[in-house]
């Protein structure tokens, strides 16, 4: 059993400490909890139960500092709610697919983002003692909505029903006691003189669930990464940035070799290829995110063999079972759909040299458009692998071939077929797997055209297409997360009401009343 | 067979003669569409396949005026595309639950608003002249999305590939021949010398899969409605404005009378009862959308005997495979949807002489919240019916009721058990029908309280809180239109490189290129 206990702020709630470091991307408490719930997965393989707890004070809080969301740009708001999502989500996702499974113990306070990581856990308690609550006092107090999977966690996960949802949602001083349970916003209360044998009762319970086997922990070693102006350089991932072009060209360093058995990938640790480059590229996505706003084009490339692209695969199938593959194919498939929430454009481009090959091919597929090229040079192929049919899926369950697919199950029955298959330009066309194919009397002026042209569109529009155009088929939690809510708190996030001179989040804690526009729209 | 001619604008795809009237809320040719479509089912039950085709110049258009996009309130625009949206769900409504099936003949051009238009239609024809396309040009030429469905339906029913769409969405010219075909955006192209022989024989052929019989129609006579400063009265609706509060009553009156069989039901026409509160409950909350912008809240109340309630319900269960009797059922569900999707918050009084009964209790599972009097007084009474069961589906396909007890299939199924029965305040509390039951001690406070602090909060926030909580469950084409599309459209109706001095639609036909802030959020 591992505790993570919440920051605190003895104030009221809202975290102090927290400062805005852009270059750094330092989202505060957040980036603690994201590196904390990550290194636990991969450092901890004996902890089965993590139990979420509040700090000294008896704050349960980890969300938006509120100074902050009244002086960020809107860009830096949005991206603070879309990373907060994701470690949200990851923590269900250790939870239901890690056997490494949380819980929330509440003894004070569970407001705003705090109730909403509450709400990520398996199981929540609330400590009996006539003054602890849970609420989500966004709406009364801020103007906004609890936009970090507050509002759909608390349909669709809990199924409060929505007219208690409404009254919770505008009432300040939130619910406590048996009305707590009543209308499912916590599992359990209990009483101050059972509330530590209870905890520990239920860790062990849940732990019992748990299929995670115990072992010798990976440590996940500090990156190596060099940040100069034009670029930023790891081991196995370089991003090249053209400010002028508004262009990063991502490109991803194949394997040169892989470990031959499952001993050895253990050895190998966070060197082992599949773990270094997942780690890496979710860095540089972090990075483009927070600190290149004005870059709107990701192009993917990639330089290495494909023979051991797909040989790293192999062991990635082969030993599934083992805890440790498991929590890198995991890793891998969060990693992946960070790409598919990138509010960029992406572009992949498959050309000689590249190894886009299983776990890599999925970047071709995550891409807006990809092309691919059909020249006389030999050297450029595309590999699919079985991790492209299972095992990465988006946030809608499906994988990203059968998204591309969808309602074309020929399609995706004959790309089936190519598992294991040298494809060329020609053949990967035909099948659909990429957009386009050119040859080398084309394939400069091509390229170009697609990048020039896509950096004359209006950002905001393109993000607005990318979002809907990447998002097919059935709906989940998740995607309803990122698409519904999301856009909503987006949308309000731009309005008066919440950050004009007298909105909302300008006016908090000044002890000025906002002035709401009463326009309905 | 009916045929639907576009409007034209020779000047290239754009109205012309589109004029933006607020007190009548004219959306110009959008409210004719809707008429149109609306007449041709209740007043022409001969007519099997409906052919939307280009107007005499050519041009496939019903969309957004761009002039009145530019000049328009965001509240307006926001308005435009709800109301637009619906229409088009109602043509696919009248497609696959009437019998009416629509096809699109496309001999022009189809752009923007026009292809989302053609995209509602089961079968789209494209003439194969090289001159006729189909394109959604928003994004080049507008900076913003295909927001009436056009993009939902491009991946979600058309199935259009993703990269695909995301080229089509951003070519300006548009795609047509073949490759309009190949990439699914219409089902077939035709040579022009065989055009209208083919045109004639897909609507015999959509009109043989059709099940509607021919009669009689029925006319929809004009609305009696008396419009003055406080209020708007119908005969069997009426709208009572506290504009110091923000607040509109809406009072429905039940019908004091049912015809005894379907003959009856034929005779009396679009007085009918249900089919005529329909119309005038539609129609008044199409003027509070519009015309009442800061009016943030919407009471319901109802006056009446429950019994005829629920003996016009009878009919409607009893005669539902007649024409007229679906139709009627098809609009009563259209009304309730177009209640859900109010931007206003719903809160529904059941007080002594009400008569919230089967098709009119469905205003007490939309709202917010619902309160219920409880005092000694004893006509207070909510009764369920069948059709509050099934036959008046929310936008995700599921009843209200079941979406109010998603995940509480014990409670729906109690709720089923209650069919028929006269309920009091505390039956219906303890069954979780209402939100709360207050006698008459505390009746006045407490909705007293309810609605101050209603008024009292950021209408943004409210909207972006009701628009997730009235949407749990599944996710189907429809929520996803106005879930997920209409929020980023939204979004991007606020941004400074769509609305701004040098925003495109501010930009659009002045000969100069809008400016672009590059930032990426």
């Amino acid at each position: 059993m591992a505790t993570l206990t919440m920051d605190v702020d003895p104030a009221g709630g809202l975290m102090d400490d927290y400062e805005l470091k852009l270059n750094s991307y330092d989202l505060g408490v957040d980036i603690e909890l994201a590196d904390a719930v990550q290194r636990l997965r991969f450092e901890h393989p004996e902890v089965k139960t993590v139990v979420l707890r509040s700090g000294k004070e008896g704050v349960f809080c980890a969300g938006a500092n509120i100074r902050m969301l009244g002086k960020a740009s809107h860009g830096h708001k949005v991206n603070f709610c879309k990373f907060t999502n994701e470690t949200r989500l990851s923590i269900e996702d250790a939870s239901e697919n890690s056997g490494q499974i949380y819980m929330a113990a509440i003894a004070g306070s569970a407001a705003g983002g705090g109730y909403e990581l509450a709400v990520t856990a398996d199981h929540i308690m609330l400590i009996d003692d006539r003054r602890s609550s849970v609420s989500l006092p966004e709406l009364p107090l801020l103007a906004v909505l609890p936009g970090t999977g507050g509002l759909t966690r608390l349909t669709d996960k809990r199924r409060v029903r929505r007219d208690r949802a409404d009254i919770f949602c505008t009432a300040e001083e939130g619910v406590r006691g048996k009305r707590a349970v009543e209308w499912r916003l916590v599992d359990e209360v209990v009483p101050p003189s059972a509330w530590e044998a209870k905890v520990s009762e239920r860790a062990l319970e849940l732990a019992a669930r748990s299929d995670r086997g115990g072992g010798r922990g990976v440590m996940l070693t500090p990156l190596e990464r060099v940040i100069s102006d034009a670029a930023i350089v790891y081991p196995h991932v370089r991003v090249a940035l053209d400010r002028a072009a508004r262009c990063a060209t991502i490109t991803i360093q194949g394997p040169s070799e892989v470990p031959g058995d499952l001993r050895a990938i253990h050895d190998s640790g966070a060197a082992f290829w599949p773990l270094a480059m997942a780690r890496q590229l979710d860095d540089a996505l972090l990075h483009l995110r927070l600190n290149e706003p004005a870059v709107g084009l990701i192009v993917f490339r990639s330089v290495g063999d494909p023979a051991q692209v797909l040989a790293a695969d192999s062991l990635l199938e082969q030993y599934q079972t083992d805890w440790l593959v498991r929590e890198i194919r995991l890793l891998l498939k969060r990693v992946f759909k960070r790409v598919d929430m990138m509010a960029r454009s992406l572009i992949t481009l498959i050309d000689p040299g590249s190894c886009f090959a299983g776990t890599l091919a999925e970047l071709v597929f995550a891409a807006d458009r990809s092309v691919m090229f059909s020249g006389v040079i030999a050297d450029t192929t595309l590999h699919l692998s079985a991790l492209n049919f299972s095992g990465l899926p988006m946030g809608n369950g499906m994988s990203r071939l059968a998204c591309r697919f969808y309602g074309e199950q020929n399609s995706l029955t004959s790309a089936a077929g190519l598992i294991g298959e040298t494809l060329d330009a020609d053949t990967a066309e035909a099948h659909g797997l990429v957009t386009f194919a050119y040859d080398e009397t084309d394939w400069d002026d091509e390229v170009r055209l697609i990048l020039e042209e896509r950096a004359s569109f209006s950002p905001d529009a393109l993000t607005g297409l990318e979002a809907n155009l990447r998002s097919v088929g059935p709906e989940t939690m998740e995607t309803r997360i990122f698409g519904r809510l999301t856009a909503w708190q987006n949308w309000i996030f731009q309005r008066p009401n919440a950050v004009g001179e007298a909105g909302s989040l300008k006016r908090y804690g000044s002890g000025v009343r906002p002035d709401f526009s009463q326009e309905r729209v």
